[in-house]
């Protein structure tokens, strides 16, 4: 029996999500975003094996949380999909997810550094990003998730964090929706650059806990600004090819 | 009763000056530049709420030192209109101001740094920037200058300095033209740049207040060499939208 | 007699991966990838002399291992094919090369530190690359690798690895096809820009051997989702011109 | 009477000169090229004040030793012409001058550390770079070479070296050709790059005097494959607008 479809609207915000990323400098041939199904709590969206660039309408699939197809496809899946499934089962305040490589978070995924928040754009990291070493759950692996287990593994370590440093591989983000999720991933990434230098500067005064808080909340009703601007970064986009 | 509309080139000009901005690195979604009115010096010109590399010449919004619009508007303000105000209100010889989250910059911000002249192309930078900490004005704060309260004693640390560095936030600088303000927010990010890697290499000779004011003055009067080349890189555009 | 001439596909794929070796940043007027001709084990496909982003059709060239061009052409060839040459000639399981001086690279080879895989990516650089210093074969050269002489000496600092640091000069990987030799010199530069970053935050936690070794069979085949977004990239691309 | 006229040729070139700098980013708005005469070894091609990437044929202006317009111009002059004139006044052997600020460089001005060849593509700079502290010969000054007394200092500073770093200003280097001036420019700022980077990560081992010289000769013969791709990257340009 086919499951009820997602809302076309919810399927061009993935596909021009997976466009911004790309646009942005956060994920290069890999990395992938997904959203929560907007009718059926317990399905994600989510391209099969394409580069984000290169994502079209035609690509989203839906997924239940054993990482199976719901939707008809005949194309490969990314075999990571279980960091998505996982997190959504986790988490019910979770509506989109984003894993990426992106550049200056790694070098802190790699030595066990957290990322902390250097200022009020990066006010979601509160008082520090969460840490998962994969050795610990699956041993000598190819580090990927590729198997509910180690994506159960990842969702615990993320616990209730919005960001997650993954220990030889790179990063994931959450968000109560997509464009949430899109503009942790981009700050994040902008505050592991600034991290970076100001440490080699002298000691960091980081935003606090409060302060952290109280910028998140503010960010989230200025998104609209910064989504207005990626969107129109990419010029005229044919979200078929 | 409405007030003397600003000059269609002083609103041209600002139009200009938020693109520049955002082709030049200093802003993304977030950041704004303003300019002093140019016959009631008690109003100021500043675009409501966008980003700034999508401003159009119907965005531009007169605003008093009470951050209240005083030209027909129904679009929502920045909430960091205060900077501005109160900026002007302290500061009779400004004539326009920039605040920006600017990336190499605020690694020096957090960590309590002040930039200093490293060539003559910051003499403006005189013997250092100025230092603002929100906490002791305003406590824990969402760490954006949302009142006047704030903008005050935002304005209190920068003092006669033509920028200040404002702890996990970004930087605000300004000048006696848009130009030269613009000017400035662009080379303060360049400064700290060369200023963040020289500082590795070694003990670094800045200019000494003679050279950075010699050198501040000279800068002026080459002004219109890089503005015409920031516009030019613009290419064609539309300031209508 | 005349050679076999390669396949057209192959020809053309060699031009693709010069031009994507310069979109990618890994070579600018300088640099060469090369691959083993498809019917003619002892013969390898290189351009003549001429920068990476402008190489076409026709300047593709056949050699043989003693660096002589075994197809018709009269251009100049690099000065360094006897790099491609002695490395076909030493290692039958290498079927493409690549050549260039990809800035994240350099610091590394002029130090004497080995790159060493930070995320899966790079799983192919397994225990570390290798090292080669021409002062020991040759004494003081103009660093290039212009005789069999001094690529003889190359592949055997390369041995069973799969990328080289040269002293004083830039690297060298190895593929078992154009795709992963591309692929390779690419991941190469992103992993040493992430190793500098990292070795400045703290101790390093690199792949083991067998994490470096699953990683590096994994990423063979997602190849594809990479190749596929480095040729769009390129846009629309006249192979002759 | 009028001096005889710069050869067409010459005079297009140096406009390529100067779109090359700017493409490549090594100027912005600021900075200047100049070649020598090719008929009158006392004259020198220089710009009016304009920015690099502005420069079309009727800016090229001929200068005299005393940095006076020797053909005809109602434009500003460059207020550093000084840098050029009198460097082929003291150096017979030099055709081609380009002064710029370039980002990598300045670092090691500022901090007295000579830029040293980490690569053979930099062998120009041979035992390294010269330096020149305008203090010395001026005390405090805007930095600007504004006079052929400072003109001269620096010369002398540059002695027979290819490459003078400024302190609290930018860098000078000098070539046979204008290529050769332009190539030396591009990769002072690369070796600037890479030697930052390197000294980060451990001792360097740089090309020693031999192997710089050698390099030096060699690359002179490869620039073409360079300068034709910088020119290439420029796409169509139109020299008179």
């Amino acid at each position: 029996m086919p499951i009820n479809p997602p809302s076309p609207e919810l399927v061009d915000k993935l596909v021009y999500a997976n466009r911004i990323l790309y646009d942005q400098g956060i994920v290069d041939g890999l990395g992938h975003a997904s959203v929560r199904h907007d009718s059926l709590p317990h399905v994600f969206l989510l391209s099969c094996n394409r580069a984000p660039a290169m994502v079209r309408r035609r690509d989203i699939v839906c997924y239940d949380f054993a990482g199976d197809a719901v939707s008809e496809t005949s194309e490969r899946p990314y075999l990571e999909r279980f960091i998505h499934a996982e997190i959504y089962r986790a988490r019910p305040d979770v509506v989109a997810v984003v894993h990426s490589h992106s550049p200056s978070v790694i070098p802190f995924a790699v030595t066990h550094n957290p990322l902390r928040p250097v200022f009020h754009m990066s006010g979601f990291l509160g008082s520090g990003s969460a840490h998962f070493e994969i050795r610990e759950a699956g041993g000598n692996t190819d580090m990927l998730i590729r198997s509910s287990y180690l994506g159960e593994a990842l969702a615990r370590s993320l616990a209730g964090h919005t960001c997650v440093l993954m220990r030889g591989h790179g990063s994931t983000v959450v968000g109560a929706s997509l464009e949430q999720a899109v503009y942790r991933a981009i700050y994040a990434e902008v505050n592991a650059k600034l991290q970076l230098a100001a440490q080699g500067l002298g000691e960091v005064m980081y935003l606090n806990e409060q302060e952290a808080q109280l910028s998140s909340d503010m960010n989230d009703g200025q998104m609209p600004r910064s989504w207005n601007l990626w969107i129109k970064r990419l010029g005229e986009v044919d979200l078929d090819h």
